[in-house]
């Protein structure tokens, strides 16, 4: 067996599935789909509460136009969709080992065009593209992507928790001494502090020092730290289903070289794109408020990402801050902001906060001091 | 940052990943595929020993007859891609976020006929598809699940050394009191001696007692373990990368009701399918054999799934025991055989062994006994 789920891992609060179900199918349909078919992933635990585990054996939940949503899924796996509650919001449909189940969903779906889950696996869609030759077949994140990118006032509360949780984990990590342990050390540390401070689980802990921090996803391993060193930690887990995601960039004892300078810049373009951020403008332009800054202090060719990405039931979704996203952000949107400056052989600094828009504009999620901090 | 890895978590150990690729390529070129296009997933892991995370942004590794591997990955992942080895066995093609990593992917790629992953997620391929409009595509598993379904000594002996945890866990449980422990403490502390038992990380402890055995895949909840209970523990790690997967059924106390007699004849089915299996049998015959045993014995309608399923860096893959599966076994195959009867709101019985084929024959990994064990 398999307890690997598509979802959080973790309960659902009590979200109004019907509600963002019927919404889901009505969008569909405005959209022109026949139908919207959704495999195991958040987005099927948003729209359900049911964490169903990846798997080979298909499961898939289907939205048409009039009718009830219907949950293809296998008999073994029928229990634990039953006792998530999904088969009160939808009709369950179980296969059997040695059935096919794509000829089940082919048999209730008409040809047209169809949206499908983007995390759905390949092999299953090529499947169906076989089963429905005449039919079209879309990504469906402009039905599910838009509408899990306006978080409702349940979903933010549980985002500002989780930041919250990552803010106090960043103090206490701060709190102890840097200088000596080696960076899993730390790591693993920033996960316990997780833990205490209300997350459910941990997704993630980066910790790279020195020459490791020009690496944005380092992965920690047997790296003393030293006096001199600038420490970038990245982190996060879940809180009632919703991700933290934070970044601070600490020196041990004073900095060595232009790490006090870099900082302050990428401090500057976090405020500037933290200051560019609200309804209406397009994700891009926040991405150009903070490389403005980084360009013009002549280290533009060092910040080598996006400026930040949405985030909700998954760490990284809609809405991107990037070039090329013209779309105008919109209240509910919650987004990292995290500019950086990576030094190859060196350093690097980045500062990311969690942010969320209001009618009225952009609110930090994140309070954890964005100054540079000498630790011990 | 996320660090949710598409392999499994863990480090290669020294597997010839050259090789590998090799003959991915030269199975790839014999099925008359114009390239294979592998996204992070075990088969990435398999082919480069890169754990690469599964992302929204693109990495795909190319394989394409007599051309050296091409790795894309967005850059800021390219340090951790390098770090992994991956650099030495592809060429790295790093893009930047803005860039559209399909226009990089499509320009290396001529139309034909193309194989990708089966766990591509939908979104990418429908891109590709979109990119390259005269090509078709085809799942990967010809080219990849077969390569992945010989394991080499080496693999067999890292699967032998995660069933040997499994063996002194279920040992260490049984040496524990049940009667009056909560599901989720049962499962808990089976996490704890996978752990110690030479475990790298837990994947799932499912402890089903009572009426929740009779639902195969039940999540350990808050129901106390009482005096008559049949108990279905099924649990499975990693070491070194690949995969535990044990099931067995106890009783606490006498049990009650036709328990032992139906823990008899799942026994005997176990045995049966165990007998059966071979090289050059068929997936479908080791179904059969199993399935004969407990239709005979009239539970054929509480056999709710297959019998068995691939083991090695995911907990299931090829070849699977299931009516359909015609294709003959073949040595260094390894995998599951686990028949089990479910009586809806009353208890489960399921036994379950990994077991490795040699040229002479099908070998076991678990030796925990299969005999209905009594426990306090």
């Amino acid at each position: 067996m398999t307890t690997e789920g598509g979802g959080p891992g973790s309960k659902a609060a009590t979200h109004d599935h019907r509600a963002r179900l019927r919404r889901a199918a009505e969008r569909g349909r405005h959209a022109g789909y026949a139908a919207v078919v959704v495999s195991p992933s958040p987005d099927l635990f948003y729209l359900t509460g049911y964490d169903a585990p990846v798997l080979e054996r298909l499961t898939a939940l289907v939205l048409r136009d009039g009718k009830d949503p219907v949950l293809i899924v296998p008999e073994l796996e029928a229990p634990r969709a039953a006792a998530s509650g999904a088969d009160s919001l939808t009709e369950l449909v179980p296969w059997r080992d040695g059935d096919d189940p794509i000829e089940t969903l082919r048999s209730i779906l008409s040809e047209g065009r169809i949206a499908v889950t983007e995390r759905m696996w390949a092999s299953q869609l090529l499947s169906l593209q076989r089963a429905l030759s005449s039919s079209t077949f879309e990504p469906a994140s402009s039905v599910l992507a838009d509408l899990r990118a306006r978080k409702d006032p349940a979903e933010v509360q549980l985002l500002r928790k989780a930041a919250r949780g990552a803010d106090q984990s960043f103090s206490l990590i701060t709190a102890e001494g840097f200088r000596g342990r080696m960076e899993g050390q730390v790591a693993r540390s920033l996960a316990e502090h997780l833990q205490e401070c209300g997350h459910d689980s941990v997704a993630f802990t980066s910790v790279g020092s020195g020459p490791n921090g020009a690496s944005p996803h380092h992965l920690p391993e047997d790296r003393t730290i030293r006096a001199g060193d600038a420490v970038v930690m990245d982190f996060g887990g879940r809180v009632g289903g919703y991700c933290s995601d934070i970044t601070r960039t600490v020196s041990v004892g004073e900095p060595r070289g232009e790490v006090a300078e870099v900082h302050a810049i990428v401090h500057e373009a976090q405020e500037a794109a933290f200051g560019a951020a609200g309804p209406g403008v397009p994700g891009e332009e926040v991405d150009r408020a903070a490389r403005r800054v980084i360009e013009g202090a002549g280290y533009g060719h060092a910040f080598i990402h996006r400026t930040g990405h949405g985030i909700g039931l998954e760490e990284h979704e809609e809405p991107y801050l990037v070039e090329g996203n013209h779309r105008p952000l919109e209240p509910g949107n919650c987004f990292s902001i995290e500019p950086g400056i990576y030094l190859a052989g060196r350093f690097g600094v980045r500062i990311e906060d969690i942010v969320t828009l209001t009618e009225d504009g952009a609110v930090r999620l994140n309070h954890a001091p964005r100054e540079r901090m000498v630790v011990g």
